[in-house]
């Protein structure tokens, strides 16, 4: 780096270690790199021998529906693990280190299945809504869209989502391999509040249970008031039907709420006093305490963010300026605010948010970050609009304890080597 | 339709022929279809017979790149038409009728290619800037992606697109085979601001020229200024990267403006004092006004909406209470107002507009229809930020003759007959 031009004000400093300040991404504030002189990154300087290749051949067809390039086919799920003995017991992650933006491909939206994808036909698939209601009622898939709908752009993560947190060495693994069961997609459906007052709910009910159409018939118990305020019966996901993966035909979806709740392939909905405690709920996604013992229903993801780039497996290339970005994401509303550090939280500087900043979305943060070539410890801390600050994993652990298994939301450090190479480090 | 229950103030009616309030939409509002009794629209009434069938298989496997359901193959892109004698020359319009909310699905968004779809290598491909530039530079797309990004929801529309209306007798096709030269998507690249500015732009430039690296070296000349604004080299869509379809590995975006000059496989960006004049801003692109004369850089697209349900290949199912639900959208900038009509267009009602409502995308709108089984005529008409509203089809020939073969932005009248049947008509 040359140092007389390290010290324009146009690029000014804002935290230690050479973070710089955000305003390099609003507004047309971005030329500023190119106008100051101090882009100049990686370009080469062109002669008129360099104009690249114009094809002289005739292009590919128009098709029915596209496919991406055959030079994308390493970008793919990460850690596809099943059961043994089993093909579609299990789980596969987004790999969150290859996207940008805040919508996920469908086609890469995480997996968690208890038995697999069920094959469902949409002709013979119902719904039904039964229990503490007045009229027991059941909807074919076309009768339920006859419904009014809503559509938002919402995130679902996986109560399990970055569990390997808990080891006690930190896995070396990219951003979407240690934390991808989270995914963001405009979802569309009916709103469970007109179904639930069609069916007449009784005064005496205060839950509902939800179950799904596959072998395993994943039962999750809901609180009455969730279903009754932003909760959706699903039919469409970034602009088309489900996919399978993501329980076509329709799936409850639960904003802000641990994944699994947001029961797949939905086939009913039975309104009911109380929690039904099922197997679902209690031998799993319960959250152990130090001392033993364990709390249950904890819904709603907290706030959380993890810096995509760069990050493992997308290493620097040498000193100079760097875009840092990232994703932050909380169950409890809008994103208010993301620090960065780049010297391993000592300071700290306000990162960029990319519009729009929506409710229980992802939302993409960018900072500027002129390396200097010396070792450096990169990461980044959402708070939402509840004043919800993300913890440290010290912080973490030293008020939840190790315990546990779900709910894993701590600041995610990664360690900048001078050659550039990047890995999961605690501290 | 039972008339005591019309009557309920929780369902008023706000224009003629049955449109409703669009209070319906809002927050929680739609359970006032339950909670009033009227809805009951078309479940049965279940019994302990009924409970839909659960698998007892074990389902199919994770995947490292998932697919939609075998029972979504016929939603596909329509009207696949190429020039004789090519297979890649020509265009496929976007399913309209069968998407919901405002993002298309990439494997279905709009293609209207010159010469087929290149097969780029991007370890190979660079993009160059020079012209009226103090140093003409090279990039790698490795070297393009270390610069600052932004992230945009965006839509794109051929300027050609709706082009039919301009046919004698209207044309019985859906809504996506009328007018799906047009789609939306989550567009994320880097500021051609920042590149621009750091070749170095002569003060002497006033335009620039954009070249793809198709057979049909496709060319378009786009105003600096525009440039400068929010024009983006687009590297990512919906989250990954570009679609071969859609330019990868890069493409120019210029967000409002009509499609084609958004230059797809873009290789070089040559910066110069006025319009370069290509084939393809002179002999097509043009707009021919009643004299004879021609308009040329007639950039923005105007704003337009289209309902997608009901309409031609989606009837309606018997009178009753049905959601009319559509898009809206505008070159100038955000959605201010959609009007809805089923009375022909002699009384109008606000729909509800779906946040998010952004600058130049998509905005989903819906309106509450309670159809009493009777001829009836829906259209919708948009009114943007800028004050622009969208005209009629008597209107608009009035205004821009008959000659022209771009920027149709019309209302579109759907006629809906007594046994629901929906049909394209001019009035």
């Amino acid at each position: 780096m040359d140092n007389s031009e390290s010290d324009s004000s146009a690029l000014q400093a804002v935290a230690g270690n050479g973070l710089l300040h955000r305003r390099i991404f609003l507004t047309r504030g971005a030329a500023l790199l190119g106008a100051t002189g101090l882009g100049l990154l990686t370009p080469k300087l062109a002669t008129a021998q360099t104009l690249p290749e114009l094809s002289n051949v005739p292009g590919a067809a128009l098709s029915e529906y596209g496919t991406r390039s055959v030079f994308e086919d390493s970008v793919k799920r990460n850690n596809i693990l099943s059961y043994p003995g089993t093909t579609g017991s299990g789980g596969s992650w987004t790999p969150l280190e290859s996207l940008e933006g805040i919508i996920t491909p469908s086609a890469l939206h995480f997996e968690r299945h208890h038995s697999g994808i069920p094959a469902i036909n949409p002709d013979t698939h119902q719904l039904l809504i039964h229990g503490l209601v007045k009229r027991p009622l059941l909807f074919s898939m076309d009768a339920l869209c006859r419904y009014p709908m809503v559509s938002r752009i919402q995130f679902i993560e996986c109560s399990g989502n970055s569990r390997v947190g808990w080891a006690p060495e930190p896995v070396q693994k990219s951003s979407g391999g240690l934390h991808g069961l989270l995914s963001c997609s405009e979802w569309t459906g009916v709103p469970l509040s007109i179904l639930l007052d069609e069916a007449g709910v009784d005064p005496k009910a205060n839950w509902i249970l939800a179950e799904g159409a596959d072998s395993a018939a994943m039962t999750r118990s809901v609180p009455l008031a969730k279903a009754m305020d932003d909760t959706l019966i699903a039919v469409y996901q970034n602009g088309e039907k489900l996919r399978p993966s993501n329980g076509y035909p329709i799936r409850l979806f639960l904003p802000g709420y641990e994944g699994n709740a947001s029961v797949k392939w939905l086939r009913r909905i039975k309104v009911t006093a109380g929690p039904t405690m099922t197997r679902d709920e209690t031998a799993e996604y319960t959250d152990t305490r130090p001392d033993g013992s364990s709390l249950m229903f904890t819904f709603p993801m907290e706030v959380k963010s993890i810096i995509t780039a760069p990050s493992l497996g997308r290493p620097m290339q040498g000193a100079g300026l760097y875009e840092i970005s990232g994703l932050a994401w909380s169950g409890a509303g809008k994103i208010a605010r993301v620090d960065v550090s780049v010297d391993g939280g000592r300071t700290w500087g306000q990162a960029a948010l990319s519009e729009p900043v929506l409710d229980k979305a992802f939302t993409r943060f960018r900072a500027a970050w002129r390396w200097n070539g010396g070792p450096a410890i990169i990461m980044s801390r959402a708070i939402d609009e509840s004043g919800a600050v993300q913890p440290s994993r010290e912080q973490f652990i030293a008020s939840k304890g190790l315990k546990r298994d779900y709910h894993y939301n701590a600041i995610q450090n990664w360690k900048v080597a001078p050659n550039g190479k990047v890995s999961n480090v605690y501290a």
